[in-house]
């Protein structure tokens, strides 16, 4: 009945290894190519998009990238070989001969004897022109090709080498990994607007919800990080979290990405007074400026200022919580933290006080049964690579900003 | 004006160092203990849950866990260190000397000198109980308790590896990964009911968007990741998805995680025929146990059950797609892949037919400028891991699932 062909084989282009057809030509990367030692005349097949063409009489030079690395491989070839397809941002396949270079530019080049246009480009129509310094804001038009820049495609290739050392780093250090919830029916947290869900179909009748409960996309993933601190010590979650506000700042997004640790049987941050008023951007600009323009710790801030699940400082009779912020220069605040509440008649009086003892059960509750003393932090990422790379704009150092009037694609 | 104090200091509860405070008392995780070399009196202290009381004439026998390993390390103290609230659950801190056991059921054993219980467990409201096994439906309800179960612990614990080994497979591979976007504005994949989304005071004003259109929670990360291979050439993506179906099943989850690869300049799919209708969840087990309950890859479907964007076998009258799906046994479809439509028009007239040329315009543009054969794959990491585990219902391998009618926490 039904004719289908079962196969238990490996798919083949799951492999990142050579594909045996095309022998003898090994396919290599450009950044497997660029690094290859003794190179003297190995056949290897390269596959990339033209970042250059210079044609002279009898010679023809293009530098081939891949985005393996920054670094395009030069591919020399007889003007023979030329046509009118080979145009910058057009995908080519070459064969040939992997030499040591003669000039003192590259270390290796490849004598093509073959080259095959496999995607024309039109340059008249492509946003990203030859040769040509683009502004980032004219780039951030085009998200689907302006990861071809160097300059998207260094921050793209960083951005992914930082997510894998951020994992890397907290397993090392004996963390838990937990991917903490994206959906969630935690509605007064007090982290600001939130966007809240339902299927497409039923947008217009909202008394209908899905979960049976109104949803909302997480504002941060530390009071689920909490629960897991109570079961494995040392917990982390690095993912999306969301915000709906109106801001257009070069600091902020809808969509950004947070890495949120939290550490049971945590000692007290030290006791240091302070008071004053919440700190808006300008405030956070004199503090790093007053301090010489480095990375600023600011603690233990007043109570009504933080929400009910920091740990209170019992320094009353103006109480402070043990709350800490780091603002760093550039980007202001990079990470927040602190104690949180962990004895139950304490939290049990600022949710009362609140109102909300009966939507926060469930975390009361981790109060009453075996509490620690604990703590955490987190960091936003797009800020910190803002801050490790000297980015001046939030919406460039992610793939696809979303802010608002703008979710392109 | 401002009286903040401002600090440079390194946060002590970043690091996972012990708290020089406590000397000379080295702070060790049970993981740690266990695996101490030779131990002989060293002084120790740890700190975690207990899983286990047994109270003789003379001597005290409590197994305290932190979550670092499944396994508890065993404390043995006089009995005049005994205590009312030394019961299931609560959290306690040890100090003593780290000695070999006499017995063999394990190496080492925590000869205590001090036991100070930091927070109480009340056995008669918890509800994890003393020695039951409790079924994973009863735990379901409590998702902020359940972790602390044998059972959800090494679950989760190695969900956490299986997150860090997928980041590193890749990392090695030579992957640049892409965080693809939550919100998006793509809704016409196909892939079933979306979530939409509004800040949440104006969901009931949808014709006022905060992003000017529609937005949606992503249900794939693909056509995004497609922009990217057009520049690093392997791609790939570990992030929630999404769908807003109404499905009560054991492999079904509203948000889900799926790892997601895309790779330029592959070669073609076997060129196999097949016919057939789509295979529904009884096909799919026919077919794995008709193969002997193993993994069965199913190709070449007819086109006009796949989205839009599989390549076109061109091998009409009655097309087929380049795509494929592997069927596990247990699970059903554990991934799904196939090369995309590189060829402008073959894709543009596929858009057209289907009204959406103008939504995807900028999907045809990567076929304009330097287009590649390429292709990919996804797989459902949730059930990826049921697979691996035997784990027969989907919402025991997540930390906090969410399905129609039920979004706790």
């Amino acid at each position: 009945m039904l004719g289908v062909r079962c196969l238990l084989r490996s798919v083949r282009f799951c492999s990142s290894a050579p594909f045996p057809k095309h022998k003898p030509s090994a396919k290599l990367s450009v950044r497997d190519a660029l690094g290859a030692q003794n190179a003297s005349g190995e056949r290897i097949k390269i596959q990339g998009w033209i970042r250059s063409v210079r044609s002279q009489k009898e010679v023809l030079f293009l530098h081939v990238n891949d985005g393996s690395s920054l670094e395009s491989l030069q591919v020399v070839a007889d003007s023979g070989l030329d046509s009118r397809e080979l145009n910058f941002g057009s995908s080519v396949e070459v064969q040939g001969q992997l030499i040591k270079s003669p000039s003192k530019r590259q270390n290796v080049e490849l004598k093509a004897e073959k080259i095959k246009v496999i995607g024309n480009c039109d340059a008249k129509d492509f946003p990203i022109k030859y040769k040509e310094r683009h502004p980032l804001e004219y780039l951030r038009q085009y998200p689907h090709f302006r990861c071809r820049t160097n300059v998207l495609g260094s921050i793209l290739r960083i951005r992914s080498e930082a997510t894998a050392a951020i994992h890397s780093f907290f397993k090392d250090s004996g963390f838990v990994h937990i991917h903490t919830p994206i959906i969630t029916s935690n509605d007064s947290e007090g982290a600001g607007e939130l966007f809240q869900l339902e299927p497409s179909g039923k947008l217009k009748v909202p008394e209908e919800n899905f979960f049976n409960v109104p949803a909302f996309l997480t504002v941060s993933g530390q009071l689920h990080l909490e629960v897991m601190s109570g079961a494995f010590t040392q917990v982390f979650t690095f993912g999306p979290t969301f915000r709906a506000e109106n801001s257009q700042s070069r600091r902020h997004l809808a969509e950004f990405y947070m890495i949120e640790a939290e550490i049971s049987f945590v000692d007290s941050l030290q006791d240091l007074m302070q008071w004053g008023a919440d700190l808006r951007t300008e405030h956070e600009k004199y503090l790093v400026k007053h301090c010489g323009n480095i990375p600023v710790f600011v603690i233990n801030y007043p109570l009504t200022l933080k929400p009910f699940y920091m740990r209170d400082n019992e320094d009353g009779p103006q109480h402070t919580v043990a709350a800490v912020d780091l603002l760093v220069p550039g980007v202001g605040e990079l990470f927040g933290g602190g104690l949180r509440e962990e004895r139950y008649h304490f939290l049990e009086e600022r949710l009362a006080r609140s109102g909300l003892t009966e939507v926060y059960q469930w975390y009361l509750d981790l109060r009453r049964f075996g509490s620690v003393p604990h703590g955490g932090f987190g960091m936003g990422f797009e800020r910190y690579l803002q801050c490790i790379l000297g980015v001046d704009n939030i919406k460039d150092v992610i793939p696809f900003p979303r802010f608002p009037h703008s979710c392109l694609l």
